[in-house]
């Protein structure tokens, strides 16, 4: 049972990480945080949360661990490393992996994981940073019901709406899904402005004309106007969005599936962050598209 | 300036035309009509409306006159034929094509409708049969301003939205960018849905789950549910999406225009309707993805 006195520990201090944390830290949870550049955590510290040097060191005197970073290698060697949380974590405890990750890699904790009697939860998002500073995200969660349903109390610090997937791997999936659809309406915008813009159309005109009608989407809503004003800010950066991309694919093909959307959306990705978008928003795609005229 | 005695004529009475053509009659206005399959527009007769015999006839008595049919040859020998609009057709008249069909016919239509004093717009709709039944769909307007606005009260009885778009092919391009934008969440949507159902989630509940975020799409919203419930009567049919994308592809390739998601969505549409799938809804997709295993 959580209370008051549940102790939180929380791994990755990033764009994400550091907002979400801070709710549960404000909520007046005990919380320990580590991230790898120590300084992104200093805010946290500074609002009473207690720095620990390493995941083993989290794992030791927590209840409950989160853990939200950005590249599966850093999942990897979190949960795996030798100062990482499995070799450290005592039975009973609970790790919720916030990050997107592959399901692959959430079952292989799952099965470490319970070998020892810890339980795991996967529990990727959406709703961005800005979802993650207004705790209006959407978490995916999978893993045991039970122990989904027990976290429902912080869960509910930092998230609008939780829905349960199914067993370990569940909640990856689903953000699998996620990202296919969002890589779906990514390449309709983007060429729609494309080709308004060479047809001689007003684009911001297009959007409010296209909006209300079966083209009606987020990306449209959201990023189309941030496309009509140059604005390459990440939202969510392209090489997060190729590494989620290279995860579907990859599980995918695991799967025996082939889904020529996805492959498309992927290398097209690949081809953004060659051209030097890496760290802009995905709606950086329209470079590419634009410089892609007919031989 | 229209009042209640200008005279509508209206060609085309399939299962967008009719519905749209009943509106201005149950408007009041006096209307004539024609379409390809006279039973088809029996009802209209019936409620009020006039039969003519050919376009030429429709084009001699009519102040303001309406086209709305499916296929580009159709809207070709509608105007072009001998018995066709553009011959019959006195100075000073309106004609008004609703139909989705390329910017470059619109231009054409323009172009020969201006040497005898004619003003023509190209006036796309989305917003499909629902739309069309309760009046709420959206025009996209090209053509002459002033000759566009002074059409609004006729506009007003089927639509909720009309944008203007600019010079004749306007209203066809914007109408394209539309079908761009709709071909991506497709293709998103039903790669997601195999992939979901793949990898053994609930994908009604996958779809509760990623609504709120940025997967949110018309196409989520209204097929998906359409997909998990095995329905695949259309809504708009696959051979004139197939149509719409092909238009598009065109128009792009004569503009210079490399579009890799709409060359993915035209191919893979074409696949659907080769496999029996012409007459269903767009979301027949998934039937085609769904066998595209792996080697």
């Amino acid at each position: 049972m959580i209370d008051i006195n549940t102790r939180i520990g929380w791994i990755g201090t990033g764009v994400m990480g550091a907002p979400m944390c801070a709710h549960l830290l404000s909520a007046g949870f005990p919380v320990c945080v580590h991230s790898r550049t120590r300084a992104r955590a200093q805010a946290l510290v500074d609002a009473g949360a207690c720095w620990r040097g390493t995941p083993a060191d989290v794992a030791g005197g927590c209840d409950i661990v989160f853990t939200m970073l950005g590249m599966p290698d850093e999942v990897e060697s979190v949960y795996f490393g030798e100062q990482g949380l499995l070799p450290a974590v005592q039975p009973g405890r609970v790790l919720v992996d916030m990050s997107t990750t592959s399901p692959s890699l959430s079952r292989r904790i799952h099965d470490a994981a319970a070998e020892k009697a810890v339980r795991t939860v996967d529990a990727p998002v959406s709703g961005g940073d800005v979802g993650a500073r207004n705790a209006t995200l959407t978490v995916m969660a999978g893993g045991d019901r039970d122990t989904v349903a027990s976290l429902q109390p912080l869960f509910d610090r930092i998230a609008r709406v939780v829905s349960y997937m199914g067993a370990a791997g569940s909640g990856q999936h689903a953000k699998m899904c996620n990202q296919l659809v969002v890589a779906g309406t990514m390449i309709g915008v983007c060429e729609a402005l494309v080709y308004a813009a060479r047809a001689g159309l007003d684009c911001e005109e297009l959007v409010e004309a296209i909006r209300p009608g079966a083209a009606g989407c987020w990306t449209l809503d959201n990023l189309a106007p941030r496309i009509n004003r140059d604005d390459y800010a990440p939202g969510f950066m392209v090489e997060h969005f190729v590494k989620d991309l290279g995860i579907a694919l990859d599980e995918a093909y695991r799967m025996g599936l082939k889904l020529p959307g996805l492959e498309l959306a992927f290398d097209l990705y690949r081809q953004v962050r060659h051209s030097g978008y890496g760290r802009s928003g995905t709606q950086a795609l329209v470079h590419v598209l634009r410089a892609m005229l007919m031989e």
